[in-house]
């Protein structure tokens, strides 16, 4: 295979997989529906087609092994995630499983085996759109699952524990799938960047240095609901207004700070009718920054305004923070085996931290990490279906990959 | 009966309505659901006990027939609606069908007749909850219904005609509803106020003189969905920001002049996930003041100022216009009738605008029009379940109500 066919590979890959959705007119994979179940079952035949033993665990996480030289000797994953965001992009987790892939497919080809073990693993659960978490998958790998979350529900109504069983899933096995770090020789994930830096740059790939942990908060409003023709503005308790000025709190406040940003991406007034002042409204608060002391500093800020904004429109609020995880650093050595590869393949080493979280963070702790990001088109759009990279960059990243992969120690 | 009668009497047959819900723990009664039927059956039965002769027509108005000692002489009119909000007060809209029904019942058991006939009319629809239109009832009685609503659809997605057929309404026959004005003495409504004028006022009633239209808008802005880690704060193209930008500025303009109010009532990122930035937005806007004038001044700078907020935000944004509806003046000569018999009951005359709409506004034109407003407790707090009324209150409403139809001019 020439070296411009492993991006031409992987991007048809991609086009194959976004064949399947939930809906007709958008790319949606939630964890364990039809759709989700049918990628699965599609990646894992490509996985075996290209020499892999492959094994789906009790999450729906699916491994596939490419045994090296040594059966005993150590493993290392590649890894990213299938399922996708509602209404998604064709590369986001997936870009990490075909690279991986063709790599693989490459060496089994040639009849090359390595001196240690390689595992591709795709996670089945990153996004966190159907049950109210998020990295089901690589949770479960790495001893952090809640078993909590299997009383949690979908927008349905259905609990994770009784749609795990429908679907043939045991999740009295999940005990059992933790990892254990000294059977690892690292853990590398490749990944669309999401953004706009490497397109900024100019630049095909970068190292990742650090990723981004959250700080999320599910926010409730309770006002006064009321006749919309009669009662006086200043009369009221309006609780989707008084949301509106904490928007453009969250908004002014991580605007003021260079690399922090603040999202609210869920926002609605329940059951909202033309004629009725919202007596409820809720939103969501996901707040980022390269460093997480910035981060958790704006969000005391953005808490403290929220009160004081509901305090002066005299409606009630409970804000809920729902998950503060800690920025994860890469492990320097296999920064700099990315940086090598990249200086190498012509390229100029270019590293930055990743503001999206990845599966890799969850392998903190276990094992050497590593992440090698992939330029991302049209401004940098992801999480949408504009999300775009070319056949050259997914080439280089697959040549990269290849080459960290063949240099890396085998102990 | 008693005077103190009439009211215990009204307010013991609303709790007995709002037994009847589509929720076990809301009164919600919306058009054509089963809760809806099962109240329409309730009051049929009141109806006909209390003398009348019933027909329910094709839009499932019930039209209750009090006959007069000439039955060739004209008909009065006494209305209201019998559908709810969604998790309604008791008395919005029922207050005007039980007044007169008590009033009837006392006629009935007298063997008292008038020298015209009276209709009670339950509209079954005003609220425009289920189907996206209000006042589906007495615009069919007016000549108003728009032929084209049959199309539109609930949000199950259910066709407003279907559901009619279904129910064994026949929409063909809408048409031959319409009242001629000539066979008409004229309009009366009785309503609980829906807000704290009154009770301000420390007066159980008031006279209405007019009623104000509200204008409306629907609202969509489309911004770009993008990564909530990774899109910095100066590059976001925000859906949600936008919109909570512009309820702001829907508010401050509102604030701004005594009596106009601004309401948005829908509120949604549809879609939303807390990890993506919201690329599209919905919301609603409700305008009313006493004088048109001023409504319509507001509403196009509220246009105006959504335009210049989503240039500056870098989002497109649709605003349509639904409804623009003139303000209504009620009948001064009914409104003198009104008035006299509430000083013959020995309370202040006051008369108020309504900044509700109700279906008496859809009788302009065609007949003479009054209506009386009843005081609204707990802060005058309506379409909500703490809306309410006392028995004193709800027993002055009917014995002012029958001295103004004991009194009314029979031609």
């Amino acid at each position: 295979m020439t070296d411009a066919g492993f991006g031409a590979r992987i991007l048809e890959l991609a086009d194959r997989l976004a064949e399947i959705s939930e809906s007709p007119d958008a790319l949606t994979v939630t964890y364990l529906t039809p759709a989700h179940r049918a990628v699965a079952a599609k990646f894992r035949e490509w996985m075996q087609a290209a020499g892999m033993s492959v094994e789906t665990d009790a999450l729906a996480n699916l491994t596939g092994r490419y045994a090296g030289t040594d059966p005993r000797a150590k493993t290392l994953i590649l890894a990213s995630h299938y399922d996708t965001v509602v209404n998604a992009g064709k590369y986001d987790g997936r870009l990490g499983l075909l690279t991986p892939l063709v790599i693989i497919e490459h060496l089994h080809r040639s009849g090359k085996k390595l001196p240690f073990n390689i595992e591709l693993i795709a996670f089945s659960e990153e996004e966190g759109q159907r049950f109210p978490a998020a990295f089901i998958g690589s949770a479960a790998l790495t001893g952090k699952f809640d078993p909590a979350l299997l009383e949690t529900r979908d927008a349905a109504g259905l609990r994770l524990g009784d749609v795990m069983r429908e679907t043939g899933l045991d999740p009295g096995e999940i005990p059992t799938l933790t990892r254990r770090g000294d059977d690892l020789l690292g853990y590398l994930e490749v990944h669309i960047e999401q953004g706009p830096v490497l397109l900024n740059e100019g630049l095909p790939v970068g190292v990742v240095t650090s990723i981004t942990g959250p700080l999320r908060y599910e926010v409730t409003i309770t006002g006064e609901a009321g006749h919309a023709g009669t009662v006086p503005m200043a009369l009221r308790r309006d609780a989707a207004t008084a949301a509106a000025e904490m928007l453009l709190a969250i908004d002014q406040r991580c605007r003021a700070v260079p690399g922090l940003v603040g999202t609210v991406g869920k926002l609605g007034v329940p059951g909202g009718t033309i004629n009725i002042i919202p007596g409820r409204c809720e939103f969501s608060i996901d707040i980022r920054a390269p460093d997480d002391a910035v981060r958790d500093v704006a969000g005391a800020d953005i808490v403290a305004e929220i009160e004081r904004i509901a305090g002066r429109r005299k409606v009630r609020v409970e804000t809920k923070e729902i998950l503060r995880m800690a920025s994860v650093r890469c492990t320097p050595a296999v920064q700099q085996l990315f940086s090598d590869a990249i200086v190498r393949a012509g390229i100029k080493p270019y590293r930055l931290a990743s503001g999206a979280g990845h599966d890799a963070m969850m392998f903190d702790g276990i094992t050497d990490l590593g992440m090698l990001f992939v330029r991302c088109g049209n401004g940098g759009v992801s999480h949408n279906p504009r999300e775009t990279i070319t056949a050259e960059d997914a080439d280089l990243g697959a040549r990269i990959l290849l080459d960290v992969i063949t240099n890396f120690p085998a102990a």
